[in-house]
C-alpha cells in the first residue's frame, strides 16, 4: 500500500465568533496566530494558528448560508475538517474514487491558499470531513 | 504571551468499529497503522496511525458505558479530541485555571502512553475537547 495521504496541513475548527475564539486559543492557550484572512467566495473569515507541527484554522462563517455557519448552528462549534497533504491530487482523487470513497469534489478546485484542494464525503470517512491539498 | 500548548501529539477520532475504520483510513486513504492497543481502564481499543507530522488515534469504545461509545451514539463518529504537547502540565493546568479555562482534570493523571495527561472542558474551548500531554 502506497502512502496516499501525507502530513496534516491543517485542522479546521468552526467557531461562532472569531475574536472570541482567538481570545481562547491564542490568548489563554497561547497558540500563536500568524495570519488572518477573509475569503468571501468560501463565506469564511479565517485565523491561522501555528501549533508547532501543523496549523489550526479557526473558521467563522459569513452570513447564515455559509457552510461553516450552518455547521455551527446544527452541530455546535468544534472540529470541522482535517486537511491532508497529497503529492498529486488528481491521481489521488481517481484512486480514492475507484476504491469506493465518496468524493465531494471529483475534480480539485483552488483553495484559500491558491493551491488545488478537494473534499471527501464524511460518510465514507467515519464522520470526518477530509480535505486534500496538493503541496 | 508564552507559548503554552505546543505541537499536536495526536488527533482522536471516535469510530463505531475499529476494523472497519482501519479499512478506510489505513486501506483506502493509505495512512500507515503503526500500533494497536486495548486500554480497558479507559474503555477503548486504539489504532495509532502515523500521518507524517502527527498521529491519528482511531478509538472504539468497549461497552455502552465507555465515553467513546457514548460520544458515537450521541453525536455520530468523528473527531473526538485534539491532544497538545506541553512542557510542564502542572504549571500549565494552574495557569489555564487562573485564566478562566474550565478543566476536566485539575490534576494530571497517567495516560495510555504512561505520560501525564489532562483534559480541558470543551465549553471553554469552542467545542473542542482538548487533551494535554507532558512530553
Amino acid at each position: 500500500m502506497n502512502r496516499r495521504l501525507e502530513a496534516i496541513d491543517h485542522i479546521g475548527v468552526a467557531v461562532p465568533n472569531l475574536e472570541e475564539a482567538k481570545k481562547i486559543f491564542c490568548g489563554a492557550l497561547g497558540i500563536p496566530c500568524v495570519e488572518e484572512k477573509t475569503v468571501p467566495e468560501r463565506g469564511v473569515k479565517i485565523a491561522f494558528l501555528s501549533t508547532g507541527n501543523t496549523t489550526i484554522e479557526l473558521l467563522e462563517g459569513i452570513g447564515e448560508n455559509s457552510p461553516v455557519s450552518k455547521f455551527v448552528s446544527q452541530r455546535g462549534p468544534g472540529v470541522h475538517h482535517l486537511c491532508f497533504e497529497v503529492a498529486d491530487i488528481a491521481s489521488t482523487l481517481r484512486e480514492l474514487g475507484e476504491s469506493g470513497v465518496q468524493l465531494v469534489d471529483t475534480v480539485a478546485r483552488t483553495g484559500a491558499e491558491g493551491k488545488p484542494v478537494a473534499f471527501l464525503h464524511p460518510k465514507s470517512t467515519a464522520g470526518v470531513l477530509v480535505e486534500l491539498i496538493e503541496k
